[in-house]
Protein backbone atom coordinates (compact mmCIF):
# COMPACT_ATOMS: atom_id res chain seq x y z
CA UNK A 1 0.00 0.00 0.00
CA UNK A 2 1.86 3.53 -0.74
CA UNK A 3 1.86 5.79 1.89
CA UNK A 4 -1.15 7.61 3.30
CA UNK A 5 -2.51 11.42 1.62
CA UNK A 6 -1.71 14.29 4.31
CA UNK A 7 -4.69 16.03 4.86
CA UNK A 8 -3.87 19.62 6.53
CA UNK A 9 -6.99 21.86 7.56
CA UNK A 10 -8.03 23.86 10.33
CA UNK A 11 -11.29 23.42 12.30
CA UNK A 12 -12.27 26.76 11.22
CA UNK A 13 -12.27 26.35 7.72
CA UNK A 14 -15.77 25.58 6.12
CA UNK A 15 -13.97 24.33 3.41
CA UNK A 16 -11.77 21.98 5.02
CA UNK A 17 -15.28 20.63 6.73
CA UNK A 18 -16.30 19.72 3.03
CA UNK A 19 -12.99 17.93 2.28
CA UNK A 20 -13.47 16.10 5.53
CA UNK A 21 -16.22 14.25 4.55
CA UNK A 22 -15.41 12.91 1.42
CA UNK A 23 -11.58 12.39 1.43
CA UNK A 24 -11.38 8.94 3.34
CA UNK A 25 -13.37 7.65 0.54
CA UNK A 26 -11.78 9.61 -2.11
CA UNK A 27 -7.96 7.87 -1.09
CA UNK A 28 -10.36 4.56 -0.46
CA UNK A 29 -10.89 3.92 -3.66
CA UNK A 30 -7.15 4.28 -4.90
CA UNK A 31 -6.05 2.04 -2.06
CA UNK A 32 -5.01 4.53 -0.11
CA UNK A 33 -5.26 5.69 3.78
CA UNK A 34 -5.66 9.55 4.81
CA UNK A 35 -3.45 10.73 7.72
CA UNK A 36 -5.32 14.09 9.58
CA UNK A 37 -3.32 16.49 10.64
CA UNK A 38 -5.21 19.86 12.17
CA UNK A 39 -2.93 22.98 11.83
CA UNK A 40 -3.85 26.48 13.00
CA UNK A 41 -3.69 28.69 10.42
CA UNK A 42 -3.72 31.78 12.05
CA UNK A 43 0.24 30.93 12.62
CA UNK A 44 0.17 30.10 8.77
CA UNK A 45 -1.22 34.04 7.97
CA UNK A 46 1.38 35.70 10.10
CA UNK A 47 3.54 34.36 7.14
CA UNK A 48 1.44 34.78 4.55
CA UNK A 49 0.30 38.48 5.63
CA UNK A 50 -3.37 37.43 4.75
CA UNK A 51 -6.20 37.98 6.87
CA UNK A 52 -8.84 35.07 6.97
CA UNK A 53 -10.93 34.79 3.75
CA UNK A 54 -14.07 35.60 6.03
CA UNK A 55 -12.67 39.14 7.39
CA UNK A 56 -11.34 40.61 3.90
CA UNK A 57 -13.46 43.32 2.47
CA UNK A 58 -15.94 41.55 -0.32
CA UNK A 59 -14.67 38.20 -0.02
CA UNK A 60 -16.20 37.06 3.69
CA UNK A 61 -19.90 38.00 1.67
CA UNK A 62 -18.99 35.69 -1.04
CA UNK A 63 -17.61 33.16 1.12
CA UNK A 64 -21.11 32.86 3.14
CA UNK A 65 -22.44 32.46 -0.25
CA UNK A 66 -19.87 30.09 -1.90
CA UNK A 67 -20.07 27.43 1.00
CA UNK A 68 -23.84 28.10 1.45
CA UNK A 69 -24.39 26.79 -2.81
CA UNK A 70 -21.72 23.86 -1.68
CA UNK A 71 -23.59 22.72 0.62
CA UNK A 72 -26.72 22.26 -0.99
CA UNK A 73 -25.51 21.51 -4.05
CA UNK A 74 -23.98 18.20 -2.53
CA UNK A 75 -26.50 17.47 -0.02
CA UNK A 76 -23.60 18.10 3.09
CA UNK A 77 -25.61 19.33 6.07
CA UNK A 78 -24.00 22.76 6.77
CA UNK A 79 -25.25 26.11 8.63
CA UNK A 80 -22.88 29.59 8.96
CA UNK A 81 -21.70 29.36 12.86
CA UNK A 82 -22.56 32.34 14.53
CA UNK A 83 -19.09 32.50 16.28
CA UNK A 84 -16.24 32.90 13.53
CA UNK A 85 -13.65 32.05 13.49
CA UNK A 86 -13.59 28.92 15.69
CA UNK A 87 -10.97 29.08 17.90
CA UNK A 88 -9.24 25.34 17.55
CA UNK A 89 -6.60 25.13 19.75
CA UNK A 90 -7.98 23.73 22.10
CA UNK A 91 -9.69 21.18 19.48
CA UNK A 92 -6.62 20.67 17.41
CA UNK A 93 -4.73 19.57 20.81
CA UNK A 94 -6.91 17.01 21.60
CA UNK A 95 -6.91 15.74 17.91
CA UNK A 96 -3.29 15.13 18.42
CA UNK A 97 -3.65 13.67 22.32
CA UNK A 98 -5.85 11.21 20.93
CA UNK A 99 -4.05 10.61 17.90
CA UNK A 100 -0.79 9.26 19.64
CA UNK A 101 -3.26 6.78 21.50
CA UNK A 102 -5.80 5.80 19.28
CA UNK A 103 -6.20 7.22 15.43
CA UNK A 104 -9.58 5.52 15.06
CA UNK A 105 -10.84 7.81 18.40
CA UNK A 106 -8.90 11.08 16.85
CA UNK A 107 -10.86 10.03 13.75
CA UNK A 108 -14.15 10.17 14.72
CA UNK A 109 -13.47 12.96 17.30
CA UNK A 110 -12.72 15.26 14.48
CA UNK A 111 -15.54 14.56 12.08
CA UNK A 112 -17.63 15.21 15.49
CA UNK A 113 -15.66 18.84 16.28
CA UNK A 114 -16.76 19.47 12.42
CA UNK A 115 -20.05 18.64 12.19
CA UNK A 116 -20.79 20.09 15.33
CA UNK A 117 -19.93 23.73 14.37
CA UNK A 118 -20.22 23.16 10.69
CA UNK A 119 -23.03 21.80 10.71
CA UNK A 120 -24.82 22.15 14.36
CA UNK A 121 -23.05 25.94 14.30
CA UNK A 122 -21.74 25.33 18.07
CA UNK A 123 -18.70 27.21 19.12
CA UNK A 124 -16.63 24.51 19.84
CA UNK A 125 -13.65 27.01 21.41
CA UNK A 126 -13.57 26.42 24.73
CA UNK A 127 -11.77 23.19 26.37
CA UNK A 128 -15.20 22.35 28.19
CA UNK A 129 -16.94 22.10 24.66
CA UNK A 130 -14.23 20.14 23.15
CA UNK A 131 -14.48 18.06 25.92
CA UNK A 132 -17.95 17.40 25.89
CA UNK A 133 -17.91 16.61 21.99
CA UNK A 134 -14.98 13.84 23.12
CA UNK A 135 -17.92 12.40 25.59
CA UNK A 136 -20.81 12.61 23.54
CA UNK A 137 -18.37 9.55 21.50
CA UNK A 138 -17.56 8.04 25.00
CA UNK A 139 -14.56 8.98 24.91
CA UNK A 140 -12.73 9.76 28.54
CA UNK A 141 -13.17 13.64 28.13
CA UNK A 142 -11.36 14.21 31.79
CA UNK A 143 -7.98 12.49 30.63
CA UNK A 144 -8.36 14.47 26.80
CA UNK A 145 -8.56 17.81 28.91
CA UNK A 146 -5.93 16.63 30.83
CA UNK A 147 -4.06 15.33 28.12
CA UNK A 148 -4.59 18.18 25.70
CA UNK A 149 -2.66 20.53 28.19
CA UNK A 150 0.28 18.63 28.39
CA UNK A 151 3.34 20.56 27.20
CA UNK A 152 4.39 17.52 25.07
CA UNK A 153 0.16 18.01 22.92
CA UNK A 154 1.02 21.50 22.76
CA UNK A 155 4.27 21.14 20.99
CA UNK A 156 3.01 18.48 19.10
CA UNK A 157 0.03 21.10 17.30
CA UNK A 158 3.28 23.73 16.94
CA UNK A 159 5.25 21.22 15.02
CA UNK A 160 2.61 20.19 12.43
CA UNK A 161 2.20 23.62 12.11
CA UNK A 162 5.36 24.51 11.45
CA UNK A 163 5.95 21.42 8.92
CA UNK A 164 2.93 22.48 7.34
CA UNK A 165 4.28 25.89 6.63
CA UNK A 166 7.66 24.33 5.59
CA UNK A 167 6.23 22.16 3.42
CA UNK A 168 4.24 25.56 1.30
CA UNK A 169 1.18 25.09 3.52
CA UNK A 170 -0.63 28.80 2.98
CA UNK A 171 -4.26 28.12 3.45
CA UNK A 172 -6.87 25.32 4.04
CA UNK A 173 -7.62 22.44 3.05
CA UNK A 174 -4.34 21.06 1.93
CA UNK A 175 -3.61 17.87 0.48
CA UNK A 176 -0.31 16.22 -0.29
CA UNK A 177 -0.80 13.08 -2.34
CA UNK A 178 3.29 11.79 -1.82
CA UNK A 179 4.83 14.83 -2.21
CA UNK A 180 2.86 16.54 -4.94
CA UNK A 181 0.55 19.60 -3.31
CA UNK A 182 -3.11 20.14 -3.74
CA UNK A 183 -4.57 23.22 -2.22
CA UNK A 184 -8.85 23.82 -1.76
CA UNK A 185 -11.86 21.19 -1.40
CA UNK A 186 -12.05 22.53 -4.95
CA UNK A 187 -9.33 20.84 -6.04
CA UNK A 188 -10.46 16.92 -5.46
CA UNK A 189 -11.17 16.05 -8.46
CA UNK A 190 -7.88 16.67 -9.66
CA UNK A 191 -6.96 14.32 -6.88
CA UNK A 192 -8.87 11.68 -7.59
CA UNK A 193 -7.72 12.19 -11.42
CA UNK A 194 -3.73 12.19 -9.91
CA UNK A 195 -4.07 8.98 -7.68
CA UNK A 196 -6.11 7.52 -11.10
CA UNK A 197 -3.16 7.99 -13.49
CA UNK A 198 -0.61 8.29 -10.89
CA UNK A 199 0.31 11.81 -11.89
CA UNK A 200 0.40 13.79 -15.15
CA UNK B 1 -32.36 34.37 -24.83
CA UNK B 2 -31.26 35.05 -21.74
CA UNK B 3 -29.35 37.93 -20.58
CA UNK B 4 -25.15 37.60 -21.32
CA UNK B 5 -22.70 35.66 -18.74
CA UNK B 6 -20.85 38.67 -17.35
CA UNK B 7 -16.83 37.47 -17.30
CA UNK B 8 -14.45 39.94 -15.32
CA UNK B 9 -10.90 39.32 -15.69
CA UNK B 10 -7.50 40.46 -15.54
CA UNK B 11 -5.61 39.77 -18.47
CA UNK B 12 -2.86 39.41 -15.70
CA UNK B 13 -4.93 36.38 -14.65
CA UNK B 14 -3.80 32.88 -15.87
CA UNK B 15 -6.98 31.71 -14.45
CA UNK B 16 -8.83 33.70 -16.05
CA UNK B 17 -6.52 33.02 -19.26
CA UNK B 18 -7.71 29.40 -18.58
CA UNK B 19 -12.03 30.41 -18.16
CA UNK B 20 -11.11 32.30 -21.30
CA UNK B 21 -10.69 29.13 -23.23
CA UNK B 22 -14.12 27.98 -22.54
CA UNK B 23 -16.24 30.06 -21.20
CA UNK B 24 -18.01 30.79 -24.58
CA UNK B 25 -18.81 27.30 -25.61
CA UNK B 26 -19.88 26.58 -22.47
CA UNK B 27 -22.71 29.27 -22.30
CA UNK B 28 -23.78 28.65 -25.50
CA UNK B 29 -24.56 25.36 -24.89
CA UNK B 30 -26.91 26.47 -22.64
CA UNK B 31 -27.72 29.22 -25.17
CA UNK B 32 -25.80 32.00 -23.18
CA UNK B 33 -23.62 34.39 -24.18
CA UNK B 34 -20.62 35.84 -22.86
CA UNK B 35 -19.99 39.23 -22.12
CA UNK B 36 -16.36 40.24 -21.54
CA UNK B 37 -15.04 42.59 -19.29
CA UNK B 38 -11.00 42.58 -18.45
CA UNK B 39 -10.52 45.13 -15.31
CA UNK B 40 -7.53 45.52 -13.05
CA UNK B 41 -7.08 43.98 -9.96
CA UNK B 42 -4.86 46.28 -8.69
CA UNK B 43 -7.33 48.44 -8.15
CA UNK B 44 -9.18 45.72 -6.41
CA UNK B 45 -6.58 44.63 -4.07
CA UNK B 46 -6.79 48.40 -2.82
CA UNK B 47 -9.75 47.79 -1.64
CA UNK B 48 -9.15 44.29 0.18
CA UNK B 49 -5.82 44.64 1.01
CA UNK B 50 -4.68 41.63 -0.48
CA UNK B 51 -1.50 41.09 -2.27
CA UNK B 52 -1.71 39.43 -5.85
CA UNK B 53 -1.19 35.86 -5.41
CA UNK B 54 2.21 35.53 -6.99
CA UNK B 55 3.64 38.40 -4.81
CA UNK B 56 2.07 36.30 -1.72
CA UNK B 57 4.76 33.75 0.23
CA UNK B 58 4.40 30.44 -0.30
CA UNK B 59 1.48 30.80 -2.73
CA UNK B 60 3.44 32.38 -5.14
CA UNK B 61 5.30 28.81 -5.63
CA UNK B 62 2.19 26.91 -5.39
CA UNK B 63 0.46 29.10 -8.49
CA UNK B 64 3.17 28.15 -10.61
CA UNK B 65 2.66 24.46 -10.00
CA UNK B 66 -0.93 24.48 -9.97
CA UNK B 67 -1.34 26.68 -13.22
CA UNK B 68 1.23 24.38 -15.11
CA UNK B 69 -0.76 21.24 -14.02
CA UNK B 70 -3.88 23.08 -14.72
CA UNK B 71 -2.66 23.28 -18.39
CA UNK B 72 -1.06 19.94 -18.69
CA UNK B 73 -4.29 17.99 -17.35
CA UNK B 74 -6.62 20.14 -20.06
CA UNK B 75 -3.79 20.49 -22.90
CA UNK B 76 -4.03 24.37 -22.56
CA UNK B 77 -1.26 26.51 -24.40
CA UNK B 78 0.62 27.69 -21.29
CA UNK B 79 4.03 28.92 -20.06
CA UNK B 80 5.04 31.50 -17.29
CA UNK B 81 5.30 34.40 -18.67
CA UNK B 82 9.13 36.01 -17.19
CA UNK B 83 7.34 39.71 -16.93
CA UNK B 84 4.93 39.40 -14.09
CA UNK B 85 2.52 40.77 -13.15
CA UNK B 86 1.50 42.32 -16.56
CA UNK B 87 0.49 45.70 -16.44
CA UNK B 88 -2.76 45.22 -17.95
CA UNK B 89 -4.07 48.65 -18.53
CA UNK B 90 -2.64 49.31 -22.26
CA UNK B 91 -4.76 45.68 -23.21
CA UNK B 92 -7.89 46.90 -21.33
CA UNK B 93 -8.29 49.94 -22.65
CA UNK B 94 -7.78 49.06 -26.46
CA UNK B 95 -10.59 46.26 -25.54
CA UNK B 96 -12.98 48.13 -24.25
CA UNK B 97 -12.45 50.72 -27.43
CA UNK B 98 -12.93 48.19 -29.78
CA UNK B 99 -15.54 46.60 -27.93
CA UNK B 100 -17.63 49.82 -28.48
CA UNK B 101 -17.22 49.57 -31.94
CA UNK B 102 -17.08 45.55 -33.03
CA UNK B 103 -17.29 43.04 -30.07
CA UNK B 104 -16.30 40.48 -32.55
CA UNK B 105 -12.80 41.86 -33.10
CA UNK B 106 -12.67 42.86 -29.81
CA UNK B 107 -13.64 39.30 -28.74
CA UNK B 108 -10.68 38.05 -31.04
CA UNK B 109 -8.46 40.86 -29.29
CA UNK B 110 -8.76 39.90 -26.18
CA UNK B 111 -7.82 36.27 -27.13
CA UNK B 112 -4.69 37.07 -28.86
CA UNK B 113 -3.77 39.19 -25.91
CA UNK B 114 -3.77 36.15 -23.42
CA UNK B 115 -2.61 34.01 -25.72
CA UNK B 116 0.20 36.39 -26.60
CA UNK B 117 1.02 36.23 -22.78
CA UNK B 118 -0.34 33.20 -21.33
CA UNK B 119 0.40 30.80 -23.96
CA UNK B 120 3.87 32.80 -25.33
CA UNK B 121 5.19 34.30 -22.25
CA UNK B 122 5.32 37.70 -24.20
CA UNK B 123 5.58 40.75 -21.75
CA UNK B 124 2.39 42.72 -23.30
CA UNK B 125 2.74 45.77 -20.94
CA UNK B 126 4.05 48.47 -23.56
CA UNK B 127 1.12 50.16 -25.47
CA UNK B 128 3.27 49.35 -28.80
CA UNK B 129 3.13 46.00 -28.10
CA UNK B 130 -0.57 45.72 -27.63
CA UNK B 131 -0.86 47.38 -31.32
CA UNK B 132 1.60 45.29 -32.01
CA UNK B 133 -0.88 42.33 -31.48
CA UNK B 134 -3.87 44.05 -32.93
CA UNK B 135 -2.42 44.71 -35.85
CA UNK B 136 -1.32 40.86 -36.51
CA UNK B 137 -5.61 40.72 -36.29
CA UNK B 138 -5.43 42.83 -39.31
CA UNK B 139 -6.64 45.47 -36.77
CA UNK B 140 -5.89 49.21 -37.81
CA UNK B 141 -2.71 49.51 -35.15
CA UNK B 142 -3.04 53.49 -35.27
CA UNK B 143 -6.80 53.37 -34.73
CA UNK B 144 -6.56 51.77 -31.56
CA UNK B 145 -3.78 53.42 -30.33
CA UNK B 146 -5.55 56.61 -30.61
CA UNK B 147 -8.67 54.99 -29.07
CA UNK B 148 -6.74 53.26 -26.18
CA UNK B 149 -5.77 56.79 -24.97
CA UNK B 150 -9.15 58.59 -25.51
CA UNK B 151 -9.91 59.86 -22.00
CA UNK B 152 -13.64 58.05 -22.61
CA UNK B 153 -11.75 54.73 -23.22
CA UNK B 154 -9.93 55.60 -20.04
CA UNK B 155 -12.77 56.29 -17.80
CA UNK B 156 -14.78 53.01 -19.17
CA UNK B 157 -12.11 50.83 -18.18
CA UNK B 158 -12.49 52.62 -14.79
CA UNK B 159 -16.30 52.51 -14.25
CA UNK B 160 -16.07 48.74 -15.81
CA UNK B 161 -13.72 48.13 -12.70
CA UNK B 162 -15.67 49.94 -9.81
CA UNK B 163 -18.77 48.26 -11.39
CA UNK B 164 -17.04 45.02 -10.26
CA UNK B 165 -16.30 46.16 -7.00
CA UNK B 166 -19.89 47.65 -6.21
CA UNK B 167 -21.27 43.93 -7.60
CA UNK B 168 -18.47 42.07 -4.94
CA UNK B 169 -15.67 41.44 -7.07
CA UNK B 170 -12.18 40.85 -5.07
CA UNK B 171 -10.47 38.29 -7.71
CA UNK B 172 -10.83 36.85 -11.08
CA UNK B 173 -11.68 35.19 -13.15
CA UNK B 174 -15.51 36.70 -11.38
CA UNK B 175 -18.46 35.38 -13.12
CA UNK B 176 -22.24 36.12 -12.83
CA UNK B 177 -24.66 34.18 -14.17
CA UNK B 178 -27.73 36.17 -14.04
CA UNK B 179 -26.93 38.19 -10.06
CA UNK B 180 -25.05 34.99 -8.95
CA UNK B 181 -21.75 35.19 -8.39
CA UNK B 182 -19.00 32.67 -9.27
CA UNK B 183 -15.24 33.17 -8.18
CA UNK B 184 -12.65 31.28 -9.83
CA UNK B 185 -12.00 28.79 -12.94
CA UNK B 186 -12.34 26.08 -10.28
CA UNK B 187 -15.88 27.25 -10.21
CA UNK B 188 -16.94 26.60 -14.21
CA UNK B 189 -18.32 23.12 -13.79
CA UNK B 190 -20.74 24.90 -10.97
CA UNK B 191 -21.87 27.15 -13.17
CA UNK B 192 -22.27 24.02 -15.73
CA UNK B 193 -25.12 23.02 -13.46
CA UNK B 194 -26.27 25.88 -12.53
CA UNK B 195 -27.19 26.51 -16.03
CA UNK B 196 -28.36 23.46 -16.83
CA UNK B 197 -30.50 23.62 -13.92
CA UNK B 198 -31.55 27.11 -13.63
CA UNK B 199 -29.96 27.11 -9.93
CA UNK B 200 -30.53 25.30 -6.83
Amino acid sequence: MSAPLDFYFDFASPYGYFASLTIDALAARHGRAVTWRPILLGAVFKITGVQPNMHQPLRGAYLGRDTQRWARLTGAPFCIPEVMPLNAVHASRAYYWLAARDTAAARRFAKAIYHGHWAEGRDLGALAAVVGVAATLGLDGEAIAAGAQEPETKQKLRDETDRAIARGVFGAPFIFVDDEPFWGNDRLGQIEQWLERGGW
